[in-house]
């Protein structure tokens, strides 16, 4: 959504397309070179950085929805998505917006009763992607974008904090139950590779010589015939992830920890 | 919701007190006797049983709203509640109901547009209580209750039995770092009544000495100088949780898995 014009039909007539009272947030994770990070936006009018969001259509399926505003976010497809908590609790989810503010930040006219001043559920979705491969839209609503550090996210708009706190946990809790690898290493990758990414989302130290024997010995990655050459005297072996053993072990209600 | 009065109240004018498009649909966990069971509904005028469900009052927190709506039904108060997914992807998510079965069902004139067909978003909540503590209250819309054994759920209403097993699957995958006994069990307890719990919530079987020993070494549980006696020659120690080491364990993202 780009233009005046099209901003304006939104306003007037995005509740015959959309549900009210509703909203989709994604918390989209981006992990690249030992940090991981996520995607801030700066909200047009607003002195300070959010989350994006988007509204869900009337006949759209909630996780079409949720792929859908990912894709319109940041061009890509087919993420590993994972919806991890509905907020609705917080002063701010239980309050109408002022239309006031909004005249004033966007310029456009509205009336106090429009149905983008109501008091809105948020569900979350997280998302892992590769950050270098990200290009994201900005669009009439929002100005700017950033990549923040996990561990130095700043004061964020409305309840955004409590959302990227509880997103981390859960990726954190699911990390060893999802295929939360997949997207983030190549489809053959070495151990230090994958114990990087591990330490980093996790955010804490873990020991190499454990952590790899326990993913091996369970299944859950397979090491393959070949190296990879990265100098000489150094070829490590490469591995590939067992997803069918991932899947088996979720739907058994095993949690593999270390 | 009682009288013919109240419901075509509700029907008429619901809209102003209740927020559309959302409800909220407990699976309420019963465990009593080595039984682990969950409450259905006889909704009238359906061919079957299903969930207890309800409306977000327009200015009511949303977890607020799930206890409300818990104690509506079972009279229960302050229970362990746990918000587990959102459902909005199946085909019964998407379509708006039928006015006319309505009016069939309950006898209620009402106009095809009103505000109860549009399609829901469902918000699962589950609940752990212990079943022989309470009393169901059914009410205008549904006619009888019965707890099911979790092993022989039948074809439910609606998408109600991916409710049921999604909310299953989470509670056995949260049974260790959630305080789950802390409603089902007596505040100080047995080991062989602690490793009972967990089985049955699990459905399988446990090594009993490594299960209990793995708890104490934890600080999950910890022993009391107490005894219970149970028996000529049989007075088991007690126990108590540790709900500290509980809540420190989640926080740091710790899944301890036995």
């Amino acid at each position: 959504m780009n233009s005046e014009e099209e901003v304006a039909e939104f306003v007037k007539n995005g509740h015959r397309q959309y549900l009210p009272h509703v909203t989709i947030d994604p918390v989209i994770f981006g992990y690249h070179n030992q940090q991981l990070r996520i995607l801030l936006l700066k909200w047009k009018g607003q002195n300070g950085w959010g989350l994006p969001g988007g509204f869900i259509q009337r006949r759209e399926p909630l996780s079409q929805a949720a792929h859908r505003i990912l894709q319109e976010r940041t061009g890509l497809g087919n993420l590993f998505l994972q919806q991890f908590h509905v907020f609705g609790d917080s002063p701010y989810r239980l309050q109408e917006r002022s239309a006031h503010e909004f005249r004033e930040n966007y310029g456009i006219a509205v009336d106090d009763d429009n149905w983008l001043f109501e008091r809105t559920l948020s569900i979350g979705y997280f998302a892992l992607v590769d950050y270098s491969k990200v290009s994201v839209t900005t669009d009439f609503f929002t100005e700017d974008y950033q990549w923040q550090d996990v561990n130095d996210i700043p004061t964020l708009l409305f309840d955004h904090n409590e959302a990227v706190a509880k997103a981390l946990t859960t990726l954190r809790l699911q990390i060893y139950h999802q295929p939360i690898g997949f997207n983030l290493l190549p489809e053959k990758f070495t151990l230090p590779e994958m114990h990087t990414l591990y330490e980093t989302i996790l955010g804490k130290v873990l020991d190499q010589r454990n952590f790899a024997k326990k993913l091996v010995s369970l299944g859950l990655i397979t090491k393959l015939a070949e190296q990879r050459a990265i100098g000489p005297h150094r070829s490590p072996y490469l591995y590939q992830f067992n997803k069918e053993t991932y899947e088996e072990a979720l739907k058994q209600g095993i949690v593999h920890t270390y």
